[in-house]
C-alpha cells in the first residue's frame, strides 16, 4: 500500500449516508487529493464497502470501532457510554499522530465534544468554533462561529476572527481577508450591547483587517471575507438560510413539474439549474471546521454524500498544508500577524 | 367623494419609488379592498400622480406634508429638524383618529419613532415589537421582533408571543397558533442563557400554545405559526434569508441566461418561476406590523412598488377589522385569552 506524508482520518460510521456513501467520498478523496485516509468504524462493514471499489494504488487503512454515536443521540451521553465509538477513535487517531486531521459527517455535537476532549486546544484559544463557508455570487464568507458556543464574550470574536483570518488567507488565497461583524446595520451605533463591545474590541485589534458591521444579507453577496459573530447568532443565521433556500428550492420542483409546458422548460433549464444548485450546495464547500483544537477537523452535514466527504477531505488538506494550525498557535501566543503578504 | 369607514393613511413620499408607485399602490388598495386613503406628502406630486389614474368613486384624500425624511438620513436627526415630515403627519392621522391605521415604506427607523412618539404604545406594552410574515412552503410564520429591540428581556418574549398570536389567529386564521422560541436546537436544554430563561418563562404562560424551540430552517417550513425571538437574532435571520435568496436568484438568473438551450427552457418555464417569485416576495405579504402601538402600523419594504402598498393596505384594513389593538390591549391588561375559538 502506497503512504502519503498527509494523513487524514474519517468517521466511516457517521451521518445518514453512513458507511456507503462516506467509504465511496473517502475512497475518491484519497484519489483526488493524494493522501491517505484512516477509516474508522465496524471493519467488517467498511471492507464491505471498500470491495465495491478500487482501491489499487490508494492508501486506504481501516482503523477498527466497534461502536457509533447515533445522530439523535445526546453527544455527553454517547461519549460517556461508548468509549470505543468511531468518533472517538477518529479523534484518537489525530490526538496520537496516526492523522492530522479528520472528517466526521455525523453527529456535530459528538463530532466537536469527541475533538475538544480528545485532541484538546490550541494553547491560548478560549473557545474552539465552528466556521462555515457561506454560498455567494461573488467569493464566498467564512461564518465564524456557526454554532459552537451560544454565549460568547467579545473577547472570543476577536480570537475567531484571528482564526478566520488566518484560514481565509492561508487555504483560500485572500490577499487580505475583510472582516466584518455580523450585526443589524451598517453603523457602529447599531445592535445589542454585546455587538458595541465586540465592535470596539474588534475595531483596535491589529491582528485583521476589520471592515465594520455587516448584515445578514451581506453573508451571501462578497462583502466580507470573514463574518465573526457569537455561536447562537451565527447558527440562527446558517439555519434561516439553509431554510429558506430549501424551501424555495421545494417550490420550484413543485412549480416547475405543475404543467406540460414548464416541464419542458425545466428540461431545457436542466444544466442550468444543476449548476446553481451546485453553486449553492454546502457540500461543495466540503463541511464546517472546528477552529482552535490541535489538529484540522472538519464536520461535515449529516447529510452528506460521497461528494461532501470528497471535498471534506480536500478542505482538510489545503489546512494541513497551509499549516493553519501551527499559524493559529503562534499568532494566538505572539500576538502577530502571521500571514504572508505581497510587497 | 364616497368615504368609508376604515382609513388608513399612507406616508406618500416615503420608499424607492415614491410618490409614483406610492400613490398607485393606494389608488389599487383603496379600489380592491373597500377602504378611504389619506395620501400624506407633497400635495401637488401626489396630485400629479392622482391624475394619471382613475379615482371616481374613491375615498382618497391629501393631507398636506411639506419635508420628507430620505431613507439615508438618521431617523433621530430627521425627526428633531423636520417636523412636517410626511412620516409624522402620517403618525398625526392616527394619533388625532384620521385613520385607524397607516403605511409606511420608508426608512424603518423613521416610521417606528414616529408611531412610537406621536401614536403611542398600548399601556402596559414595554416595548413595540416588529412582525413579518415569512414566506413558507405550507404556512407562513410571524417572525416577532424582526428588529425593533436589539435588547430584549424574557418578558419582552412573552409579549412579543402575545400579541404575534392574537394578529395570526385574527387576521391570519390560525385556530390555535403554535408559538415557538427561535434557537439553536429543538431541545430545552439548547441556546444561549437568554433562551433558557425565555424558554422558562414561555413555556408557563398560558395566554398561548407555546410548541418549545424552533430552529432556524423551521421559519420556513410550516412548524410554527410564530416565531418569537429578540430584534438583534430575528433581523439576522431575516436578513440572512433575504441575502441568500437574492444570491440563489441572481444566480439562477444568470444561469438561465447562459446559453440558447437554457434561455429557451427559462421561457417555457416562465409561468412557474413567475410563480416561484410571487410566493416568495415579501411584498406579497404586504410589509412587517409593528405590533404594540396605539394605530396598526404596516411598514413596507424601502422598495415596495403599487403591489407592495396595496397589500399592505390590506393587511392594515385585516387589522382594523379584526380589532387587533383592542384585543392585544385587552389581553395584555387582563392577561386573559381573547381569541375566539370554535368548540
Amino acid at each position: 500500500m502506497a503512504t502519503f506524508p498527509i494523513r487524514i482520518a474519517v468517521d466511516a460510521m457517521g451521518g445518514d449516508h453512513a458507511p456507503h456513501e462516506i467509504v465511496d467520498g473517502s475512497v475518491q478523496g484519497a484519489r483526488a487529493h493524494g493522501v491517505s485516509v484512516l477509516l474508522v468504524g465496524k471493519p467488517d462493514e467498511i471492507e464491505r464497502e471498500l470491495k465495491k471499489h478500487d482501491t489499487q494504488g490508494l492508501a486506504i487503512e481501516v482503523v477498527p470501532a466497534s461502536e457509533v454515536i447515533e445522530m439523535g443521540e445526546s453527544p455527553a451521553t454517547g461519549l460517556r457510554k461508548k468509549k470505543d465509538a468511531s468518533i472517538i477513535v477518529t479523534a484518537k487517531c489525530v490526538k496520537n499522530g496516526q492523522a492530522q486531521g479528520m472528517v466526521a459527517a455525523g453527529s456535530t455535537g459528538a463530532a466537536m465534544a469527541s475533538a475538544l476532549l480528545y485532541v484538546g486546544r490550541i494553547d491560548g484559544v478560549d473557545r474552539p468554533a465552528i466556521g462555515v463557508r457561506l454560498p455567494s455570487s461573488s467569493t464566498p464568507c467564512l461564518l465564524i462561529d456557526a454554532g459552537a458556543n451560544a454565549d460568547c464574550t467579545p473577547e472570543m470574536l476577536s480570537q475567531f476572527a484571528v482564526m478566520g483570518n488566518i484560514f481565509m488567507h492561508n487555504v483560500c488565497n485572500v490577499e487580505k481577508p475583510r472582516v466584518g461583524l455580523l450585526n443589524i446595520g451598517e453603523e457602529q451605533s447599531k445592535g445589542n450591547a454585546f455587538a458595541h463591545t465586540a465592535f470596539q474590541l474588534l475595531e483596535k485589534d491589529e491582528r485583521f483587517h476589520f471592515i465594520g458591521n455587516i448584515e445578514g444579507k451581506e453573508l451571501f453577496n462578497g462583502s466580507a471575507d470573514v463574518a465573526v459573530t457569537d455561536g447562537f447568532t451565527g447558527n440562527v443565521a446558517l439555519k434561516s438560510a439553509e431554510g429558506v433556500m430549501k424551501m424555495f428550492g421545494g417550490v420550484l420542483k413543485t412549480e416547475l413539474m405543475g404543467s406540460f409546458r414548464t416541464k419542458a422548460g425545466a428540461l431545457l433549464a436542466e444544466p442550468a439549474l444543476r449548476k446553481v444548485s451546485k453553486q449553492v450546495d454546502p457540500e461543495e464547500f466540503g463541511g464546517a471546521l472546528l477552529f482552535g483544537i490541535k489538529g484540522i477537523c472538519v464536520i461535515s452535514h449529516g447529510g452528506s454524500r460521497a461528494r461532501g466527504i470528497k471535498n471534506a477531505i480536500r478542505v482538510a488538506k489545503e489546512a494541513i498544508v497551509a499549516d493553519v494550525l501551527g499559524k493559529i498557535s503562534k499568532q494566538i501566543q505572539e500576538g502577530i500577524d502571521v500571514n504572508d503578504h505581497a510587497q
